[in-house]
């Protein structure tokens, strides 16, 4: 029972690092794709009138469900600031850190897939894989998706699709989403035009951190809009041949940006570097701007101390929870943090 | 036949490097310690009456004089921005690197004298020796000093002392100054006060490159104002006691400061260094800036990958006149020297 049936159970062959800390195609532009399905049980109402008992089953059949190949995380052991630590690496989404009734993590390092049990959704499966990979991310989710489908009652309906708790989500109840890095079209200011491109299209873009968020470190979310009306394999390619475009768009910039003046745009990316190597504090907001810098620096080859997966492995690791995830827990200052972020850039590029 | 008599000849035995690159007594605070003498012939006019003929004949007399420790460094074969670098490294004069009529340098490597002939007085005759060495650069000046009274007329009245083209030098014509570097009392706003206070000791502060220069990079140069009634032994005793007191009350305000926010400090200081490390441009004003941070982390031991001999070799280095002259003489605009400039910072730090 399938919205779209263009799915194929492909091996669990390939070792997946963290998303963030690895490279995969269009590296240069591309940070990482996701793939999201929302599911729900039918024997269960939604998650508003849901109570513990029947969360708690849900938790148990989906586990069951999923085997050994998950680690399972139990909410009730986890606390905030850990939680809040899986919200940055993007693991979790930040209602699901907050919920009141019980919910878990079922979490598969391999293949990247990483399933939300008791969100806003009963289920909420979700792939991210590093660079331009929508395909395999969706594969990788359909894997375990298929697992789901064959031994839990899922609610579908063939007029509208999957159903979900909000209705935005019908129908495909898929969120495929791709994380780009385009600072030469920052710069250009060539964003607003792109929005209104992608929006016509039927895709939207957005700063990181998901709707409202700021475009801090030209980090972008090119997302699917429409889940009625069309299909997985059509959204996906769709988005695929659209951030192609754009990473040619990006490229040609970037191009344009160093034949401008490269003696001052190399100044600033490996000042951008210098201070990432020896401040001794650094705020989150200035991080982001010397990331995109330097980021930038690698792609036109200006920057060759340190790699896109070192840079990536330190963009997650300095955020607020993942510091004081590495300092035990303990409550710090923002001052402390900010002191205690620059200690960790620093011993990161060594 | 001497103003004063406290002169000692002394053995030439030590080898002295450039004073900006060496370190001496004191080098936390003070940089180099100048002694200068204005001496003229009797047997001519002074330099506004000078004629060429005149003129070459006292570069002979001195010439033969100061015999064979000297190289001898004729201003006719002397390009302008050759010149200008000798002004930078204070060898010479602004005023002597600008004269028309014949004029010549007598440059003594070893003992960091040099003797300009035909400046504004028929000689200048200066020692510059790294740190607080007053003493040593006044015996040093006097060896060739008394060497010329040996062997010209040198104008000299009992009433007047040595007679000077400029009546302000009359008397001792002797001017002691000692350059230091004041990071801590300019950030505590203290430097006015000091300014008043010496002031009435008889001694004048004032920027690094002598009147109406400003104390860029924190360095000021403190001199003897008066020349009259008083003795050369006198004069120099109390400039090295009242350096003397400077270094600690800069001393004392260095802790102040490190004290209040250590964090901060070593943020600005490291990054500072950072900066110097990895800029593509960097103009004559932030590099002072840069260069006051870094010299103050030394001090402090917050910067060990930098010695005091390297950063004061870099800080000469990066003058205009000796960017041209490592650059060939080649005319260069300013962003090209910026750039030139911020190749041999990065060169020099490895």
């Amino acid at each position: 029972m399938r919205f779209a049936l263009l799915k194929t159970i492909i091996k669990k062959g390939d070792i997946f690092m963290a998303w963030y800390n690895t490279v995969g195609k269009e590296n240069d532009v591309v940070v990482s794709s996701r793939i999201r399905f929302a599911r729900n049980i039918a024997d269960y109402p939604f998650d508003s009138k849901l109570d513990e008992t029947s969360a708690n089953e849900i938790i148990e059949k989906v586990s069951s469900a999923l085997g050994n190949d998950f680690t399972k995380v139990d909410f009730k052991d986890v606390s905030a600031y850990e939680a809040a630590a899986l919200v940055e690496k993007h693991y979790i989404s930040p209602d699901f850190a907050k919920k009141k009734l019980p919910h878990t993590l079922f979490k598969n390092k391999k293949d990247g897939v990483a399933v939300m049990v008791c969100e806003e959704d009963h289920i909420r499966l979700q792939c991210i894989l590093p660079g331009l990979s929508l395909d395999n991310a969706f594969k990788n989710a359909c894997i375990y998706d298929d697992v789901l489908d064959d031994n839990l009652n899922i609610a579908f309906s063939e007029k509208l699709g999957y159903l979900t708790h909000c209705p935005t989500n019908l129908g495909l109840a898929m969120r495929a989403s791709v994380m780009v890095f385009l600072p030469a079209l920052t710069m250009t200011k060539s964003m607003e035009n792109l929005s209104v491109q992608l929006s016509k299209l039927g895709f939207i873009i957005r700063g990181m951190y998901g709707e409202g968020s700021q475009p801090d470190g030209c980090l972008y979310q090119i997302s699917n809009r429409i889940t009625m009306g069309v299909t997985e394999d059509d959204t996906i390619k769709r988005l695929e041949e659209i951030v192609t475009q754009i990473c040619e768009k990006e490229r040609k910039a970037r191009e344009i940006i160093k034949s401008d003046n490269l003696s001052l745009l190399a100044d600033r990316i490996c000042r951008a570097y210098g201070t990432l190597k020896y401040a001794r504090v650094i705020s989150s907001k200035e991080f982001l701007k010397l990331f995109a810098d330097v980021r930038l620096g690698i792609s036109l080859g200006l920057i060759n101390d340190i790699t896109y997966e070192a840079l990536g492995e330190i963009m997650i690791g300095v955020l607020p929870a993942n510091i004081v995830l590495r300092n035990g827990g303990k409550v710090i200052s923002d001052f402390e943090r900010d002191v205690l972020r620059a200690d960790y850039i620093r011993e990161s590029i060594g």
